[in-house]
């Protein structure tokens, strides 16, 4: 079921017509829905019901506050990768025992404040950051959590940028690192290593990728529990695909058939961190559009909304479906135009979307659909752009989550 | 003449050594340099001193409030493409009568914002637009003085996100249009069209590009003019590349001998608009070595600056070579290995440099060379990461011109 469906003529987020929120915020908007995003944790909790995970909700995806102190409430942990998602996994108040931390470049200062709070576990990626956690766990006399990131060398058939699991890529530790770490605990005397993290890539809608690499995690474990050394988590990361046309997804259906069966019986503590998957296609971007402009080679509508309010168009040349926020009757498809729904910044990768059948007019709210994951949380200030504001729905109930910038936030930490 | 040099093995920006700023002001870091961007700007004086151009500095380039204050005071004007940029436009002190702008989005509040500080000139890109223009000026009671952008139709030769000159991208208007509106004064009473602008892409570094649509232009200013009218302003627009290796540049040369000559004997008042060329190589990105990580099959360069904080490797696969801070002679270049120099962003596609023959330890400090231009401009907290502090060396003083952000930064217009 969506949460974004045209009622008479109109799109509505849950029980409120889109116009009216443009109206009232204005645009470019940011607009979630709380049902999708509650929605899909309840899909992935079901899924899972038999392994009883903890989720952890990718902060990196969308990481307003409201929608992770939404999604704790929920009962879902936090896979952060920065400080800075630190800082906003306590500003939500999520548990310190539910949060898991990746990255391949951790600070030490970002490890001090993470083993200070006391998360659940880090995922380690390298044997220079197994080497400053013992150090930093020493200091502050804590022994730490650690899972082993595995790099399984598997191709998620997604895009390059996005794959993580190849041995080609910066991230995790290849088999043999791996196994040498658990075979020298006594080498991180203040580091309990007990766990095999693993994340293959984003927007897989596939299963293939994910069998092949828990096939491969499972032979792993059976190799380590014969030399005595027992796996305790088994951390399988994200990378769960969603439409943002309107193809099937079968992704669920995959994983239920091909993945779970994998799972059962493995005597591990299961965790899974989904971002897109839950927060994706539970956002939209609303914008308005300046002007129709003609050329004698295309027809491009150039809307109030850009690539540094919505950069996975320009960045991955990815597809984002464009429709009207109010239908008119009297417009059939007929009229529509073949158009590139382009932004205002001075840079021909502006685009929103290409070729595009629409039928548009001056002034009238365009939605950007499937923008809830990776949207407002890689955009910037390009071209002194203020950035967008940021609204979550519930019913008909609507709350801003985020203020627009004001010009005054442009220069707020320059100093003349 | 550079000012980022060795001394004694240690780098230097004019007369600091990069190694202090980065331990005063900690990393990662922008550091820029007075003279670089007096010295770039005083080159394109001398360069077109036969025509005594109004030199618009691209704001989008670097747009630091400080770095817009010393071109203003060097006599530059700016270009702007946004009201954001406007606002810094004024708060940096910039008349009126030295701002241009430009761009295909100009919404009718940014319109009116600019109408009423009364900047020197619109470049208009679309019919929409001159009737907006026309409206808000008839409202507000003034004369606006506007340029019509032509789009050439020319191949620059440079990346194609950054071309702007193709018939197929969403800027200017064609030939036939933009005459159409010069031969319809009277539709825009409240106008006064007086100028041509073009600008045909950015980081050009061959003249050829330039000297097909200035042909272009001069014959469309000759055949206006057998009709009457005369073409008051001819804006060039900028684009001029900078070497982003240890590459010549020819590019000053080449204007000079193939453009100049075509500008002589225009009864034109001549406005260019650079960006790169003034900040590209006036400016480096510090950054530091978190972990040097070994996998059997590459050896990757932890660095704590990432595709937040210099995206142009990750959007345009750009090339920006990367030093030591500290070169040590022991340290011969046979020891360099080939790096891949990564970011903590956790994605595949964040990296600064790619196959780079490097002898690097942790903790060691790198300068990512040429990142004055579309550096801090294009950041963005993504992956919650607090935006970059930003310095200006003068001789032996750094001053600091915008202050690192705080996790505190990243929560403060979100509502809870």
């Amino acid at each position: 079921m969506s949460y974004f469906d045209y009622k008479k003529g109109q799109l509505y987020c849950e029980g409120i017509p889109i116009k009216s929120l443009a109206a009232k915020f204005g645009t470019p908007l940011y607009v979630y829905s709380t049902h999708a995003l509650t929605g899909q944790f309840k899909i992935l909790t079901r899924l899972f019901a038999g392994q009883r995970p903890l989720i952890c909700y990718s902060v990196k995806a969308n990481s307003n506050l409201a929608i992770l102190k939404l999604l704790i409430g929920q009962g879902a942990g936090l896979d952060i990768v920065s400080g800075g998602e630190l800082y906003r996994a306590q500003k939500a108040g999520c548990p310190a025992k539910r949060i898991v931390y990746a990255s391949v470049g951790k600070t030490k200062k970002e490890i001090e404040e993470a083993v200070r709070y006391g998360i659940l576990m880090f995922n380690a990626e390298s044997l220079s950051e197994l080497r400053v956690l013992d150090a930093v766990a020493g200091r502050l006399k804590k022994k730490v959590k650690v899972a082993l990131r595995f790099n399984p060398d598997i191709e998620p058939g997604t895009h390059a940028y996005i794959t993580t699991g190849k041995k080609e890529t910066k991230f995790g530790l290849d088999e043999y690192t791996l196994q040498a770490v658990y075979l020298h605990p006594a080498a991180y005397p203040h580091l309990s290593i007990e766990g095999i993290h693993m994340h293959i890539g984003s927007q897989i809608t596939k299963a293939a990728g994910f069998v092949k690499a828990v096939k491969k995690v499972k032979t792993l474990i059976a190799r380590l529990d014969r030399r005595g050394i027992s796996v305790k988590t088994l951390n399988i990361g994200g990378g769960l695909g969603i439409p943002y046309d309107e193809e099937e997804n079968s992704v669920v259906d995959e994983v239920k058939k091909q993945v779970i069966p994998f799972l059962k019986g493995m005597k591990v503590r299961l965790i899974i961190e989904p971002g897109r998957f839950i927060a994706g296609n539970s956002g939209v971007m609303v914008t308005r559009v300046i002007y129709v402009k003609d050329t004698p080679h295309k027809r491009f509508v150039i809307v109030d909304g850009a690539m540094n309010d919505l950069a996975r168009p320009s960045l991955y040349g990815a597809y984002h479906r464009i429709i009207p926020v109010s239908r008119n009757a009297r417009r059939t498809t007929l009229d529509a135009r073949r158009v590139d729904v382009v932004g205002p910044v001075c840079e021909t990768g502006d685009f929103l979307g290409k070729n595009r059948d629409l039928n548009v007019t001056e002034g009238e709210y365009l939605c950007v659909m499937s923008a809830g994951a990776y949207g407002f949380t890689m955009s910037s200030q390009y071209n002194s752009r203020c950035r967008a504001a940021e609204v979550l729905v519930n019913g008909t109930n609507a709350r801003l989550i985020r203020k627009r910038e004001t010009y005054k936030d442009l220069i707020t930490k320059e100093l003349v």
